[in-house]
């Protein structure tokens, strides 16, 4: 087997992490000795054990002399766990396989350095592309400090989500549904509007999926959502936070003693809230994903704002020739947005198109 | 080899065939012979030698107790050629495997009838959904006299055709121009509506494919085309015409001298011109298959009207937010448009839907 199969294998094995590791790293590690896989891990929650330990592990003794492949550079610093770059220079690997460096500047090179300085032949950049969509959370975030934003919208294919105005209408098929779930599992936090909040009254959950419950946000300007939103049940499920300007500090106690979390934003002249500051304080409660999953105006103002990394079109093939706009005007200076990177996926009768924004 | 795949040999054959023989159907035959192919041909234009035949005159004394594959049942009367049956019969074939029936009520079937009654083996139905996919201009236009009507469309994925009123974006790449331009020259006929004709100034040729033009048709209320736009100075390469429900006989009487051909057609209380008079007007010109390219007043009126058969939607990946919806409000009762049957195919970095409009 070749290094980038080897390397697949690893990226096989890191997802398994997913949903689990945040704010960590998605990190699988396989050893191979005299062309055989001698062990293997990955990490599997954050505070636990590293995926080179799993696999050193596993591999015991006859991880001297062995070939060990990781998607991301060995840490090499004290953290929740002792450095990797000593374990694997302790158990006598002569080469180590790394997909990509670790993006954490405070991190980044330091571990390969310290595995050349004991001797060990390190190779980078196997299947990097592919290592860095999989940790594509991680790196913005400890970049930026800011989570990963990704706007999900369900459409027709002229463009609408709505066939009326402040009504639902469902687009997407069970398959589509079944993805979104699994999407939601994904992330650390989910957001709507309140417009949609009100209209759909959603649970936000991942409940087709066996996955953990997400942050679930709500973009709510002037503190109008009712308390009698089903969503608002569910906090035993895990957390709910509603951002807002609102000023109104009895409402606010009110929604706190629900066990709802109250996320403080200032708004500008036009009364919109401030979205960097919302990212700046998720980031600071260590969510490192966002899914935006609308409705209309909050996509605009993101768009509009720059502030998606992501964004995925669930497109049912309806053409409905009167409705809602999935986006309304998020232009200031004539420019338009371009899909750059697409992915494309069939989910049931829907299709699904992913990729990154770029405004030309 | 099994039937199965000597008729996909049978409809590559008849496929060669596109853009010359309408309004007849496209057709190929296959002769077998002890497992090998002993001859084989397609009707490669109108008037000409139908695909039995061809295939006959290639196998030559081989055609004794061999097999015919044909995507058509071999029609059994005296057309602008003498009835394929016969020939069939004379040569000896001992068994005869078919696509599809002749959908023409006045021969479907009596093909069949006759090569029975003299002692040949006849098998119909295979492949026959691909069969009747290849042939869906002809069978429509043979059992209704009116041409197959598609609607083709480039938009972004938000449903826009232009950022602005009255202006043209160029939205597509050259791979979905081809693609376009491979449409036109299969397509009997191409229409477009004024506002197109004035803001895009076409001249809706296959210029970048090696095909006939099709007969070009401007959907013109009023008759306020300006005899300057480019298209009337191509009247040499094909037919043009303008459907209009003008009385100004002078200026139609100028389009005429033009070598301009004007469609004379009644309109209704809100002047909208009658649209099933002109598919029955193409219809009596032979013209089996109409491709309508926007713009969207004219797409708009045809899926209000009910008169579509197929819509392909190019689909470029670009998110405007405002500008020009792909269709407007065509629902008179509520009615919301699905797609059925849809085919996907990626053109360059653009996206082709294609589908069947279901009213639901």
């Amino acid at each position: 087997m070749t290094d980038q199969q080897y390397m697949k294998r690893v990226l096989r094995l890191a997802k398994m992490g997913r949903g689990h590791v945040s704010p960590n790293p998605l990190v699988g590690a396989v050893i191979v000795k005299n062309g055989s896989i001698a062990g293997e891990g990955y990490h599997r929650q954050f505070g636990g054990e590293h995926a080179e330990i799993a696999a050193l592990k596993a591999a015991g003794s006859n991880a001297k002399d062995a070939v060990l492949y990781c998607n991301l550079e060995p840490c090499s610093h004290w953290g929740k766990t002792p450095p990797c770059t000593d374990a694997i220079i302790r158990a006598g690997v002569r080469n180590v396989i790394i997909g990509m460096k670790d993006p954490n500047p405070l991190v980044t090179g330091s571990g390969i350095h310290k595995l050349r300085n004991n001797g060990i032949k390190v190779k980078t950049g196997v299947l990097e592309n592919e290592c860095k969509t999989l940790n594509a959370f991680y790196s913005k975030y400890i970049t930026s400090k800011l989570p990963f934003v990704t706007v999900k919208m369900a459409q027709t294919l002229d463009g609408k989500i709505a066939r009326k105005v402040n009504t639902r209408t469902q687009l997407t098929s069970e398959k589509a549904r079944l993805f979104v779930h699994l999407l939601r599992a994904e992330y650390d936090a989910v957001l709507i509007g309140k417009k949609t909040a009100i209209i759909d009254n959603p649970l936000l959950t991942p409940r087709l999926v066996s996955g953990r419950v997400p942050a679930r946000i709500i973009l709510d300007t002037h503190l109008k959502c009712k308390p009698s939103l089903k969503i608002f049940s569910t906090a035993e499920l895990g957390s709910i936070y509603i951002a807002t300007g609102s000023q109104d500090a009895e409402r606010k106690e009110y929604f706190r003693k629900k066990g709802i979390g109250i996320i403080q934003l200032k708004t500008d002249k036009n009364s919109f809230l401030h979205l960097p500051e919302l990212l700046t304080e998720l980031g600071n409660r260590q969510i490192t994903s966002l899914l935006v999953e609308g409705g209309v105006e909050v996509f605009t103002s993101f768009l509009r704002e720059r502030l998606i990394d992501r964004i995925i079109l669930l497109i049912a093939p309806y053409i409905f020739g009167e409705g809602v706009n999935v986006v309304d005007i998020f232009s200031t200076n004539g420019s338009i947005v371009k899909l750059k990177d697409i992915t494309r996926k069939q989910l049931g009768q829907d299709y699904m198109v992913m990729g990154t924004p770029d405004y030309i």
